[in-house]
């Protein structure tokens, strides 16, 4: 099978939403008027974001699932993805499963693939994904105001567990738990319906990747503020909120959770409980925005809780 | 050096045409109101796409040049693109001088980065790149007409024969035009004025990176018409001209030329042979449109030239 051949039959979709998709030099779309345009990319390598023996469906879940996380921390709508695979071999099962699991996804968020390249090399996949908002309205990082209330969704931690457990199998953790976390590390669900309707009401949002610390810690930086994190509030598994402290870098800084961080006004508590019932999203109050810049983790005695690492580090 | 500060350094600079570049989950654009907006993505694999000795500032200009020609073959003015890395190491002076060659040529065409994501794992590039064209206007694959000239830029072979050179060492090559073949391998010119001002001119255009039998191939298919491509007319170097028949497949079929091959009709001879002069660049008549889908490369007796490949494959 050559690489046209590859291209046809595994990620050739009809693309309802583009002038003209897959097949020529570029796409061709039309954005919707008075809307703004979002673009995302994020690159998945081997060994570095996954584990060599993970089922390739998932993968093709996950490879999108993290580029739409980023849309809805933006609180676009997904349009259009661009996708590229190096690949060090034509595996026909293995593609079929990849391009299943991607394309399930896509289906799912309304999202057309429009482009992309395949090539022979280490396992290596890469998407861009574009979104729309109403002109300025989307959420940024550089818009949290003082006194604003810190909101976390679903639940930290489940998927650093799955990583460090697979890596050094140092808890005995029960099959049940570990399925959750294995699940939430391999099949993340992207809050695009939480993003989209968080336009208006929050006035900043980033998507935790990194971990909560190290994500909410770009807000921080770049609104020019500060804020007060409650430990005990963060929401994660009833596992490992039994030995919280024992786990605390894993809840706080783990990474690759995909849930969003927002920061939304006082005034917009009620819309937002109504919001999480809605979506059937849990939303956890953790935290509250400050003038002053100083960032603390602290427990419920106002005592700092001590981290030895604030997220993850690419080198 | 993390990776927020590789990409601080050496990959942030001021996006004048975008409402929001590096730094947020997703990067902001206004795309222009009645116009086409165009996207193509390309990757680029060591030992597949470029020799591990290649200069890092070649490897940033080949980066982008390769997804610059994807705009010119479609007449599309370049915008935005977003760059995303897999590097074994943080190495800061391959990083620097990579990101001089590839911003050299992005500030030559008015080209913002917008966005990007580093990772650490074997040497990939991947680029998304934006542009647009008129609504409607652009140069497709599907719209060469019979009866169309059949035109080439510049001069097909000698980033094949570098290659060739390099992997096998079978010819005697003087100095010089090795210097000139591995120019064009490292260092490819878009031609991307060429492409836009071939607009309203040509009906059909493909950027030739597979060699220009297999990307014409694309034309016709889509087209749904044939071709005669004459062997002697398809311009190369003269050192290669010399011995054309032992170089038949590396001049028609070797790839890695970035010129574009573009199909317009009689009446636009005159206007494309003053667009040559202006442009400095030169275009040259190689073939003709066939209603009959057969596809001939023929010399000047009208014989078939026989080629035991007809483009490059992936896989």
């Amino acid at each position: 099978m050559n690489e046209f051949e590859l291209i046809q039959r595994y990620f050739t979709r009809h693309a309802a939403n583009a002038v003209l998709g897959v097949g020529d030099d570029a796409a061709i779309v039309r954005p919707t008027a008075h809307h703004d345009l979002h673009i995302s990319t994020d690159m998945l390598v081997q060994g570095q974001h996954f584990f060599p023996d993970v089922s390739p469906s998932a993968l093709g879940h996950k490879t999108l699932a993290v580029n739409l996380s980023d849309m809805a921390a933006m609180g676009a709508t997904p349009c259009w993805a661009v996708l590229s695979l190096a690949l060090p071999q034509a595996d026909k099962n293995w593609i079929s499963e990849f391009s299943d699991g991607f394309f399930r996804l896509a289906e799912e968020h309304g999202l057309s693939v429009i482009g992309g390249d395949t090539t022979c090399g280490p396992l290596t996949l890469s998407v861009t994904i574009f979104g729309e908002t109403p002109r300025g309205q989307a959420l940024r990082r550089d818009a949290a105001q003082a006194g604003d209330d810190i909101w976390v969704s679903g639940s930290l931690g489940l998927a650093a567990l799955a990583i460090k457990q697979r890596l050094h199998h140092d808890f005995s953790i029960p099959d049940n738990v570990m399925a959750e976390c294995t699940q939430q590390l391999e099949r993340p669900t992207p809050r695009v319906a939480l993003g989209r309707s968080l336009l208006g009401l929050a006035h900043s949002a980033i998507d935790i990747s990194d971990g909560l610390m190290a994500d909410l810690g770009h807000i921080l930086v770049r609104s020019n503020v500060g804020a007060d994190i409650w430990f005990e509030n963060i929401p994660t598994h009833p596992w490992l909120a039994k030995n919280r402290r024992d786990f605390a870098e894993i809840i706080t800084a783990g990474g690759d959770d995909y849930e969003l961080c927002f920061t939304a006004p006082h005034s917009a508590r009620s819309k937002i409980t109504k919001l999480s019932e809605e979506l059937s999203c849990t939303l956890t109050r953790v935290g509250r925005i400050k003038i002053d810049k100083s960032t603390r983790l602290i427990d419920r005695l106002e005592q700092p809780v001590a981290l030895s690492n604030n997220g993850y580090i690419h080198f």
